[in-house]
């Protein structure tokens, strides 16, 4: 069969600065996907968008052209609205974990497809597996029941959406071009079209511990798939959130599921309780609940009421003891003074090195293992105070964990108090 | 074994705007002669080298570094100067063939390794193979051998020069970075430097039948590949020579072949000899010959005995009857006007569809096949002369020829007689 497109005229292009066409968009992520553009074609058109660009036209193509790639989901049957939440992935992130039953109180279907973690970054699944029995692996039928049931389930995704973004997420990871915002945009943007949600709410997070270092790119980002969702039909807003420092007291598998679920009961650290009733308020108004009241379903039970049949319906037992690392140590405080830093990135490294995280895909992770913050920056610390505890199964990782949080955690005995908003912006169409 | 640096740090870096190290250079380049270093990865790191570009001295090291994967040949014991001349490729370009023997006269050895053609330009070799018994394959001792006794040779380039230019250069076919100016100089001078002549004029193609269509471009291509040479201890020199039309009145395979021996005997198109001169000249001063007297060399018979004896000596016989196509066709001036455009491009397709050139790498080509020239650009002609003679073993070619000419022969009633300079710039370090 003769094709359409040479790759080169593709490549061409792109590398002199013009727009690509449909039809070559169209071609070259199907062709790519058949295997008829080779590896390393693709890879060269990657960096020739990363350095020259695509336009929010360009962009919107090529997310629809990978979207096609695959299977699209509806939640048309449900006869209730659905949403559902993206973060672009930082260090504590747990927020998930209560949003997504929260959102469901309010008849709002939350189906929420996550992954694993990669990196100092952990992944949503990895947490919720360290529930004896809970299991990530849905059917397409099984996710359906569970909404209709419970009104929110968190699982694993299906290999049928966007099969074309799989191929080139692995492409992009091994040739310097993971860094495109087209291409992260429309990544993320495939996946949760094709899912079907009616409403997106996305986390962009900012700083040291994400992805995107500078509130400029960050919001060039949440632009880009703002206007993504939007052409596409899904009401989509995005937040801009601080991830200079960690989320919460902890970072780690069980660790973060323990956090989650006191924040289910009423109480939990100030800044998970803060986000995760932001995102809940502009998921249920994107949902069309603008008079939901998520911090009363916080308070009265509703929302752990709905956690427990979702974590149930998965075949995890929510009353069962989690996990706890075999070892642990503690950092404390050289001296008296303000904690002004408490680093995301060196954080999520420790964490990563107690085996909290995999640096490879098909490595374990310890359900125990992880980060425990006893201080929040901005609060007074004495000499001698306990900062950290770290917690492993493996306690010869304490050293180069240890070592990760070098220069990480800065005590000033000259700083005031007090510490800076979590939320740093917000995006619309 | 542990590896020195990982690929995706050298292509972020280079992809981020920084000059890559020398450490770094050497690594990706010897990595991906290895195959540590994935064709993708190397594809994305060329597009980034031709978006973002290399200094002087990456350049060079990048050339140190293709150089370093093969071997190095040496003509010290020759005892005589030797010279080379690399042409960046054009339409009826037969200028190597009179080139090398006129330079042997003046006791230089001229080590000519040459290739084939791809696409719209002939190869020296293909132009050559017309010869009876003529071949191109000599071990590294018959061409030794030939340059002591003969004192030019022109033959193919052995595959131990500079392996890993040649898989680099088989990527960049196929990922839209044939382009980069870097690359293109560096994939030149490599197997230069390697083959160890002492000089090197270099004949940089300018105009439509040339890689090179603007002379800035070109003018930035002699530029860089003179500071190669001469950072390598080569004296080198560029010329500048238009090509938007062909040079001479053929270009085809036999057809060039016997248009070069009318300029060893003292005749030829006016710009074929022109150009030959000015290139043996500026080899002759290159290799300590400025007092040599090229022109009489031609008008005396000494450059055609050496022809005689170069030709031989390959197994060639130089009194052979050179092939002839079984079919013409003449193509006629429609009006009476001068010829404004005879155009290089246009003109090179349709020899290459008549059956000069090959479309792929493992294509043959006819001997007698190509385009012959009545008129240069700037006569005056009168409606119904001949302007060109297509030959071709296979007339069904005809037609597709005739279009390729479509637009790119050009009379016109009312401009005045006279054509352009040939000789367009000259480069020195």
């Amino acid at each position: 069969m003769s094709e359409q497109f040479d790759a080169v005229d593709v490549i061409v292009a792109k590398r002199d600065g013009h727009r690509l066409s449909d039809a070559q968009i169209d071609w070259v992520i199907d062709a790519y996907t058949r295997g008829v553009v080779a590896d390393e074609q693709m890879s060269a058109l990657n960096m020739a968008i990363l350095l020259n660009g695509m336009d929010r036209a360009e962009i919107a193509r090529w997310t629809a052209a990978m979207i096609a790639s695959g299977e699209r989901m509806s939640f048309a049957d449900l006869g209730r609205p659905t949403s559902d939440k993206h973060s672009t992935g930082g260090v504590g992130d747990k927020i998930t974990l209560p949003l997504a039953p929260l959102v469901a109180v309010f008849d709002v279907a939350v189906p929420q497809l996550s992954g694993r973690g990669l990196g100092h970054t952990g992944g949503t699944l990895d947490k919720l597996e360290s529930i004896p029995g809970w299991r990530a692996a849905l059917s397409n039928d099984e996710m359906m029941r569970q909404l209709a049931d419970v009104g929110a389930v968190i699982c694993q995704a299906g290999s049928g959406l966007a099969p074309a973004d799989r191929k080139l997420y692995a492409l992009r990871d091994v040739t310097g071009t993971v860094e495109a915002i087209p291409l992260i945009a429309s990544s993320i943007m495939s996946k949760k079209i094709a899912e079907g949600t009616g409403s997106l709410v996305l986390d962009v997070k900012v700083g040291s511990g994400a992805f995107m270092k500078d509130l400029d790119r960050a919001t060039e980002l949440a632009r880009t798939m703002v206007e993504l969702g939007t052409d596409a039909g899904v009401t989509t807003v995005a937040l801009l959130t601080d991830m200079s420092t960690p989320l919460g007291l902890t970072a780690g598998n069980a660790l973060e599921v323990r956090e989650s679920v006191e924040v289910l009961a009423g109480g939990g650290p100030a800044d998970v309780v803060e986000l995760t009733l932001a995102l809940a308020r502009e998921m249920l108004d994107a949902a069309g609940r603008p008079d939901a009241d998520p911090a009363a379903a916080l308070a009265d039970g509703r929302a752990m009421d709905v956690w427990r049949r979702m974590i149930a319906a998965q075949g995890g037992d929510p009353d069962a003891t989690l996990p706890v690392a075999r070892e642990t140590e503690d950092v404390v405080a050289q001296s008296d003074g303000v904690l002004t830093t408490l680093d995301a990135y060196a954080v999520g490294i420790a964490a990563w090195r107690l085996g909290a995280g995999r640096a490879r895909k098909e490595d374990p992770v310890q359900a125990g293992a992880g980060v425990q913050i006893h201080v929040r920056p901005g609060d007074r610390v004495t000499a001698g105070q306990k900062l950290l505890t770290l917690h492993t199964d493996t306690p010869e990782r304490f050293a180069r964990a240890r070592e990760a949080l070098d220069g990480g955690v800065v005590v000033d005995p000259a700083a005031a108090p007090g510490a800076g908003p979590l939320v740093l912006g917000r995006v619309t169409a």
